[in-house]
């Protein structure tokens, strides 16, 4: 019978724990993570595993798993690629829950034979219900319950205090070095570490999940070449939101040199950038740029004090180092409220003579001399209902001056952070990984105190949008799915215009009025019916491109011009493609005005069904001006899609021009979204090109699609 | 007679310094800036000035400058405002050449007496000659000679060791502490420091110019709110990069609330930023976004080793960072170029089975358990030729393997950086501050790391321009300045459109053929003369906007048509101003395809005339996207204008185009260039709008132009 390990705990915090490959010799891998794991103090059992000594560092050693007088929790494997899988079946058979692998020559070698030991080692997983951590990976370290088995350098020394930040990295060397040592030095604490390798079996979820789930935990960094599976994402970025604790992402891999070296690293897909962001952006998830930043931005968000909004304020002797706050912070989008007259009257009187303060505010030397003056000034204007945090500057103080800045902020009722720029002047071995270590956000630099308001203020704001229940897509009214199946199974692998558009409008998108004319005759009545110029373009299920043919004639008026314009059509394409098969000439309205915008699915190996928009023209193609979000999406998410469009002034109304109906744009990618979910497995590729907007209250219109279903692949 | 006082030598080393103001009580301002000149071990005399003390600290206390033995080289004034001018009229009688005043209460008060007091501050430098620092400002500090004049706490303690990077800020807060001390922090070494306040006479750039022609100084660090003299600024960037030290610029007040807190903190312009932007990347000057950006790419800039292109190499043991590194430098425009043959047979002997090494490269344990190999692996690739950079990769490693690190950057022939992410295994204590206080330029983050690469390659680059006299402009042929001088002199404030076409077209411009006409005749004549479809437009000195009155009419064909639309034009004109004076209807031929694009001139209040393109529609107006020079330009620089236009895909040819005359538009901005150099005093605003550019080899276009004198204001 299968176990159901999905709970990492013994992983982390095993009670007995063999070490396959155990050592004593030299600087070996495996003497490495053996002597770490005595001296980093855990207090459980040891099996080292070596049939080549009876005893290391006055530990027993066994010969092999099957040996073992207990059946451990957690079972380490350093041993040469091909014997990983003796000692795999052994711990399987021995009813191990879970084994870590850090050997190397699986699939990041980009080998076929590396691709297969791991589709070996997957393949194990599922059928014995083993979990297996790895291969060619680091381990795990539990500052929490003092249990380390990993190679790292950086554990030496005295073991560091815990602290509630979790770190998840694909390398060994970044996650352990670049992001949780250095995390440690700045006075940071982790609570657990994992070094995830190429992730066969546990992939980066799994482990972000059981850090959600521990008491341990408020914040998780991962600094990760790609996701696997999308879907999971979506759930774990959920149960984030529903414990109000963020996940700060790194994603590698970001560039193409970046990506290629990622793909030797790991062996992991970095996938299209563009989407990672999107998908990040609409799950809450905080991206960074850096390693440093990771650990940064958790500095303040492991208080877990939720700013209500955008608007900072901030306090300082120093009044370049103000400036410069105003500009970073209203370049990240933080606004600076001015101060209500309440604040202004306290201000006054610990201010005397400056007439109105100004957000940020230069207290000038008022504030380097009365300490306590500044401090009764970051009080008045932290309760100012305007101000949803407050980051008070200090440069060169005195050790206690520091310490009364550093209780203000750790006790302000709303979201607080200290820019500590310069040093202590009467102790000079104070400084601010002091504060930080006692649990004080303390930045030493704008940029990261301000991202880590930012990122602060957009989770805030997530974790509020998910609890009114705003977050879940519903779908929309009037969406006959059935009769889009029906269409689209009875249709080609390249569908028509005219197929591709009765899909949509079965999802409810408004699409132009058109009719399929098999003779001159039908198109003359058509067009008759439609009551004013239209447009004639081929209907051909072999001819995708139809302007590229030639097969379109616009702006048709009168009968006799109809007539031309079918001939014309028909001679265009049978010369463009002799063999093509002609369904007939589509006649269509012709719209006018409007702006036209460009909107599609793209299927994403790691997210699935995608939708995209963009404006029409030089905007997509040139500009790279696209937005992305997984779907189906909802109203809001739709809205904000468009908002990241660089042209979205457009849809605002420029130079004069009225707003266009962001409404209906918003309700025809909502649509779009729906139809991309599900029909997910079916269609490969969907364009809108173009759709147009008109103004607000007039709705919008499909004025050609393309789709083409995944069996044309 | 007045001195020449630019030479700032006896400003920074005065060999007698009095201090008017200096005190002995409490943590007093005056006590502060004395006691500091003090420990900072000064070695010349000090006369401290106070007529309420005998002595101070021991030295003896004179009661005025009047009264001092000797004449000092540089007094320092800190008293009520309203005292500070007595002491200047003493010092002036005394015939000192340097003044300091630290007393606020000038310009930056914003008030009129501020501004009064200001104005008459900088009419007595002007009169007397003696040149004064400040006022509201700090003072200098210098490394080099043991001088410092200031209060900053930021030089308490033992004195630092003097490096060879000058600091200058308007901010004494930010300057000493948020940047000097910091860097200091890092391990860098500083030899001058300026705090300068108002600058109201002794401006920031006569610091730089002063600092640039010091032997201490190799590296400038500004942290400015805005510069006085466009002019000098130009003047300064060219020594510059005749002495190759470059300057780094931070500059705040970028954005409408920083710009506001600058205002009323030095009273400093703070000005368009675009304008400055552009005008840092034409003079070679490397703009940074955070005060820890100053110094962190002066880390490496110390060094002096230009790259010779963008070709950038790492190696490390640690994969994950190695991505990292790809990303970040591929985002940063760096490349990471392919290992030629030789080098891959060397780093095959090393790396035995390994195949192809990729760049940057990941040497996985070959590189922690090696050291040698690893520093072998290193040489060779510096010694590639497609390598023009090389930064490697440290983590946790003995102190004697970074020590060899260290070594091979040191002494690598080419520009290299060492990135060293984690600690030292054997000796705590040591780390990268060590090692940049021995001249090692050590990063801790890829991102700072790469940041100082692309700044060493792109001042690199500009060196090299300019020794090669590519970046002083040069008047193109064929310009006739005096017939633009004569047209523009007999133009009314606001041009027609015909006028402004005929000076463009004294300035080489091709322009639309067109003439103008008084009657419908003439009229008819001119449009057969052209032969094709024409354009008609009104002609009048008090319509700048044709198009809003109706007084266009576009592609008018025969005789009828001409006529019709003259009448048409006319008659619009009369109804949209009814007073306005009418020259007539200009004719002019139909100009069909191109791309649209939109030039510019703008008068600039720090750079003067600057001119700028975008392409026309949305691009300007919504998207923002417009780059900007200081005029005039070369034609190199007018292509770097014009490739730094997010659309400028679209000129290389995008869906099939053929590409367009990139040359003929950027010979047009030149001569737009020049003309606005030349009429800086008398034009305030030109348009081109659009100016067409066809494909390659068949030119651009003006098809309208709007000109408004500076008269007109």
């Amino acid at each position: 019978m299968k176990q159901d390990y999905s709970d990492l705990t013994r992983l982390f915090a095993p009670r007995t724990v063999a070490l396959v490959g155990a050592s004593d010799q030299g600087d070996r891998f495996g003497t490495r993570v053996f002597r770490q794991m005595l001296n980093f103090g855990f207090p459980g059992t040891i099996y080292p595993v070596n049939p080549r000594a009876q005893e290391l560092f006055g530990h027993r050693c066994y010969p092999s798993v099957a040996s073992l007088p207990h059946t451990p929790d957690h079972v380490g494997i350093i041993v040469a690629t091909e014997r990983v899988f003796d000692v795999l079946d052994e711990c399987a058979a021995r009813g191990v829950p879970f084994a870590t692998v850090y050997s190397a020559g699986f699939a990041e070698m980009g080998s076929p034979a590396g691709h297969e030991r791991q589709r070996r080692l997957i393949e194990l997983a599922r059928r014995t219900g083993m979990r297996i951590m790895g291969p060619n990976c680091n381990g795990v370290i539990n500052f929490v319950d003092r249990f380390a088995m990993t190679s790292t350098g950086a554990i030496g020394g005295p073991r560091r205090a815990p602290g509630n930040i979790g770190v998840i990295s694909h390398s060994g060397g970044l996650g352990q070095i670049t992001v949780m040592w250095r995390a440690q030095e700045t006075g940071l604490g982790i609570s657990y570490e994992a070094s995830i390798g190429n992730e066969a079996d546990l992939d980066s979820l799994d482990f972000a999940r059981f850090m959600l789930r521990s008491d341990a935990t408020d914040v998780i960094l991962m600094a990760i070449e790609g996701i696997k599976d999308g879907a999971k994402l979506v759930e774990v970025a959920r149960e984030a939101a529903e414990r109000e604790k963020p996940i700060v992402v790194l994603k590698l891999g970001r560039t193409a040199t970046g990506s290629r070296a990622a793909a030797s690293h790991t062996g992991a897909i970095a996938g299209a950038d563009a989407i990672y962001d999107a998908a990040f952006k609409q799950l809450g998830l905080i991206r960074v740029a850096e390693t440093y930043e990771l650990y940064e931005v958790a500095t303040l968000l492991r208080t877990r004090r939720w700013p209500k909004g955008r608007r900072a304020a901030s306090a300082a002797a120093t009044g370049g180092n103000i400036v410069q706050l105003a500009d970073i912070g209203e370049a990240l989008g933080i606004e600076w409220p001015e101060y209500g007259a309440a604040t202004q009257a306290k201000l006054a009187q610990l201010m005397p003579g400056y007439g109105k303060v100004s957000n940020p505010t230069d207290m000038t030397s008022l504030a380097t001399g009365e300490p306590e003056n500044f401090r009764r000034a970051l009080v008045a204007i932290a309760q100012d209902p305007s101000v949803d945090v407050i980051a008070p500057i200090f440069a060169f103080n005195r050790r206690k001056d520091i310490e009364l800045g550093a209780a203000f902020v750790r006790e302000c009722p709303k979201s607080a952070a200290m820019l500590w720029v310069g040093g202590c002047t009467d102790d000079a071995a104070f400084g601010p990984s002091d504060l930080v270590a006692s649990g004080v956000p303390v930045f030493r630099n704008a940029q990261p105190c301000l991202r880590a308001l930012r990122a602060a203020m957009d989770f805030g704001a997530f974790v509020a949008e998910h609890k009114a229940g705003r977050l879940v897509p519903e779908r929309p009214a009037s969406i006959d799915r059935a009769r889009a199946a029906t269409l689209l199974r009875a249709s080609g692998a390249t569908l028509t215009e005219r197929e591709a558009k009765t899909i949509l409008a079965a999802y409810g998108l408004p699409v132009t009025h058109e009719a399929l004319a098999a003779t001159p005759e039908d198109a003359l009545a058509h067009a008759r019916a439609l009551g004013s110029a239209v447009a004639l373009k081929i209907d051909s299920p072999d001819i995708a491109h139809k302007t590229e043919a030639g097969a379109i004639r616009l702006g048709v008026r009168g009968d006799a011009a109809v007539r031309r314009g079918y001939a014309e059509v028909v001679a265009a394409a049978r010369a463009f493609a002799p063999h093509a098969r002609l369904n007939g000439v589509l006649v269509q309205e012709m719209v006018a005005g409007g702006i036209e915008m460009m909107l599609g699915i793209v299927r994403d190996p790691v997210f699935g069904p995608v939708v995209a928009a963009g404006f029409g023209g030089i905007h997509v193609e040139v500009l790279l001006d696209v937005s992305y979000r997984i779907a189906p999406v909802t109203p809001h998410e739709a809205v904000r899609m468009l908002r990241e469009l660089r042209g979205f002034e457009l849809l605002q109304g420029v130079r004069g021009a009225r707003p266009a109906d962001i409404d209906a744009l918003a309700e025809a990618l909502v649509r779009l979204s729906w139809l991309a979910a599900d029909f997910a497995a079916s269609i490969d590729e969907l364009d809108v090109n173009p759709l147009l907007v008109f103004e607000r209250g007039a709705g919008v219109k499909v004025v050609d699609a393309l789709i083409v279903k995944a069996e044309a692949r």
